[in-house]
């Protein structure tokens, strides 16, 4: 086990009803707050007004922006911080997913910086400040409700990259499984390959004696192969909703990360799909992480044996490592698949000709991944393996 | 699944040296602190000084309290708040384990108080404030660097007694297993089996659909099962020390125990054992808890049936969940055996003739348990079943 530091101090209010508690806890963000959200989803649902509400019986000052799309403006965030200045916000309450919440993010360290705020995603500066930041959320998938991170993509660029400090994580995350409800198979699905895709990138590591967190790792990418099909087949299965919800905050506060090294080649790898074609984060991953597994798993063979064995009850034989670890990755695959995920770039209507400037740019600060360094036509074979899934 | 709220603060630094992060932390626990701490082990260890020294190079002045005692006394606490009166102390340093942390979390409490701190732990005052809390472990066992409890002994009237509050989670935790290194075998068993307890209290419940937290429970069991005899053959195997060290922690700062009813009868009826016969609480529950599991796994043998499955590794046969509930209680004690634990009162030289007055004093307050609702006959049928285990 390496060394680690880990604080998580996000208050999670997990249940029914647990937007209510934004009335006690919108102090936590000051006296004047950025009402921050994505499409009309939250008004056609009725949270906004009861946001809205909310936010009236606490005392509480705001001003709102809405509109954040999937994979998060660059500009959208510039237009937030000079918004939040203009208005003297003091803190931020996202509403929403991933996107949304990080968006909130990058304006939250954004406006206490005298520079650009692209400077922190470019590893240009270090965050030093942030204004607090509340969520409450109505998709589960990017885990960002209890994460140091955010990613943000310029659109003028291509370019997504994230940042983090522990100084974004939450003050409160609101976590209403039934806020899941309305959520369409396609983004359910998706969810639950970004928040599986989350744990394996924690997962899959050289380092040696992980056994607590290797463990906790099987524990919750199980739990959501369990849950994921029950909130398929009935969008209003509370329990799966709770357990897909929860799973994925736990997936990726780094609870199941700590003392060892990571990987997120994958996550990269998938984040140049996103700014090329703006595809969906999760369905992205479905389509690279399999792929990825496929070309890496003989760099550690003996921990895909037990991924095998433990995540995917593969009957594994002494001697038949390599088998035992294909298995796997084609049940893995398998179960994307019967979410409804794509499993190949060729379902995403991507063909060969960006995978080039694709992987130049993944890999423009030097090789990816802690699992197995990847240099660019490393990235380039993981494209072609993806090509036809 | 239960509604929740979850906030766990602590900024957890773990690994080699750990304890020189010291440094830095100290000034959350403001300006004058409190050093408190158990018998000479920790000046033998050089730990002792070692803290000074950190001390004084942050700056901050301190006082000091040892002679902490194993089931802390309330004596001790009460000498622990006058002396941070009398000397102005901003901040409380437990270095030590459960013993120390809860003593010093007793003084925390009590300091702002204007009554009695035994208040809150008679449920007669809710904890509002408390001094902020900073933690170096020794000795991984109790949870307490993590938790928001604490329990103490009040030795005049052989009541023990705990309290808790979000309030009193440390600030800071400093977790080097190399501290844990000179514990010897009998102190790293009750360890051992106090944390497996904890997750069991947690694991034992009749809230369905808790899939995600019932496999992170089985995960942290299994690990402690794992790295347990490991440390036992070699005291200085830094990553089976880890490993315990880590799970300890997590096994009682409840994110393996939201959004579900705990059990907790077994440590009530144990600490029954430690007031009157001031017994390891780790021992007693050695001897307690398969004798609570014999009693009431009939309540929910499906719950009993998955333990043994996922735990036990029980080869289970349909219709015979009886048999694989027994089997599993059979291999969980005969582990505690393998560590040289006592699983019987007998072999703690306890006989029956305070069985009434113990069984008495758990129940004062009502009926026990979560898992099953045990009145004081059912209490004297535990400790019956526990006296040849």
């Amino acid at each position: 086990m390496l060394n680690f530091e880990f604080v998580s101090p996000t208050r999670f209010i997990f249940g029914r009803d647990a937007e209510k508690a934004l009335v006690d806890q919108a102090k936590t963000l000051g006296t004047k707050i950025l009402l921050h959200y994505g499409g009309g989803s939250i008004k056609k649902s009725g949270l906004y007004d009861r946001v809205k509400t909310s936010l009236k019986e606490a005392g509480v000052d705001f001003t709102e922006l809405g509109g954040v799309k999937p994979n998060p403006a660059l500009s959208t965030v510039r237009e937030g911080i000079e918004l939040c200045r203009a208005e003297g916000v003091t803190g931020i309450l996202a509403v929403g997913g991933g996107s949304v919440i990080d968006s909130g993010k990058g304006i939250a360290v954004g406006v206490p910086y005298e520079g650009d705020v692209w400077d922190f995603y470019t590893r240009k500066a270090v965050i030093e400040q942030a204004l607090p930041i509340g969520v409450i959320l109505t998709l589960p998938a990017a885990g960002s409700e209890g994460s140091d991170g955010s990613v943000v993509t310029d659109m003028d660029t291509q370019s997504k990259f994230d940042c983090g400090s522990d100084l974004i994580r939450p003050k409160f995350a609101l976590l209403n499984p039934e806020l899941s409800y309305t959520l369409p198979p396609y983004q359910t699905a998706v969810g639950a390959v970004d928040m599986i895709s989350h744990v394996m990138e924690r997962y899959f590591t050289n380092t040696e004696a992980v056994d607590v967190t290797d463990r906790l790792c099987e524990s919750v990418i199980r739990s959501v192969i369990k849950a994921a099909p029950k909130a398929l087949a009935d969008p209003e299965d509370y329990e799966a909703r709770a357990a897909i919800m929860w799973a994925g905050t736990i997936a990726h506060n780094n609870i199941l990360g700590v003392g060892r090294e990571h990987d997120w080649a994958s996550h990269n790898i998938e984040h140049e799909l996103s700014a090329q074609y703006d595809v969906a984060h999760g369905a992205g991953l479905a389509v690279v992480f399999p792929a990825w597994m496929t070309y890496v798993h003989e760099t550690n063979i003996q921990r895909f044996v037990q991924f095998a064995v433990r995540v995917w009850d593969v009957d594994y034989t002494a001697g038949e490592e390599k088998a035992a670890a294909l298995e796997a990755i084609l049940r893995h695959k398998e179960f994307y698949r019967s979410l409804g995920m794509p499993t190949s770039l060729k379902e995403l209507g991507i063909t060969d000709d960006r995978y080039d400037i694709m992987a130049e740019k993944a890999t423009r600060n030097g090789s990816l991944g802690g699992f197995r360094k990847l240099d660019k036509n490393d990235v380039i074979a993981i494209y072609k393996l993806a090509a036809k899934g």
